[in-house]
């Protein structure tokens, strides 16, 4: 089932993102990509359809986002659930899999969103000790 | 000290990085961006020169690595101690933010590696109902 597996340097495990060629790489940065992470982390309050999503995920294009969820749906993250409804009526929602990766997001999320305050302090002491505007 | 401050929508605190304008989005990508996080995932096992960070990192370029580093270092969350002895020595570590941020992004690699065989079931699975290769 599992195809290139780089040598594990330091856990007893066959997947390892730190090598270029490991797939688990490219799942890393399925999910933590531009997109990817705001997608997953606006679905974890359930499931939305194509432009309830796009408004939540503010800023991304109809092409960045369709694209998103591609590769997340190819992954198994993403479920898409289409009904043959007229007009055509598509739902996208987190697998088990994507709502345990989502979780470890919105922490991430959370810290930041909690500690922007730190971060811009640093950015203001970085760009004055380098005389930047 | 805040800057942007878009309004919260639904928790209450001032920074969202749902919001495109917020500040928070940008650091938001500077950790989960193509080398953040495994930059700060590196440096999570103890401070490394610039040439053992890339070793460590594979497949990052010499640019890639300096810029992600400046970025990182900008936000407070990577620290840059330069050791003014010939040739000079630069050592790069995590503050204390930056140790936080990189215990999130560790535990979400360890669980997309733990779970990559059902990340390439599902891959399998999608290309096969497409009749892709």
């Amino acid at each position: 089932m599992t195809t290139t597996q780089p040598a594990p340097e330091d856990r007893d495990l066959p997947f390892n993102v730190f090598a270029k060629s490991c797939p688990s790489r490219v799942t890393l940065e399925h999910v933590t990509g531009r997109w990817g992470a705001l997608t997953l982390g606006a679905l974890y309050e359930g499931s939305l359809r194509f432009n309830e999503l796009r408004r939540r995920v503010d800023g991304v294009s109809e092409k960045m986002l369709s694209q998103t969820l591609h590769a997340l749906e190819r992954d198994g993250l993403v479920h898409r659930e289409a009904q043959l409804t007229n007009p055509p009526r598509v739902d996208y929602e987190l697998t088990e899999l994507g709502r345990e990766v989502a979780e470890h997001l919105l922490a991430l999320i959370r810290l930041l969103e909690d500690r922007m305050d730190t971060v811009i302090e640093a950015r203001e002491r970085y760009d004055a000790a380098r005389g930047a505007r």
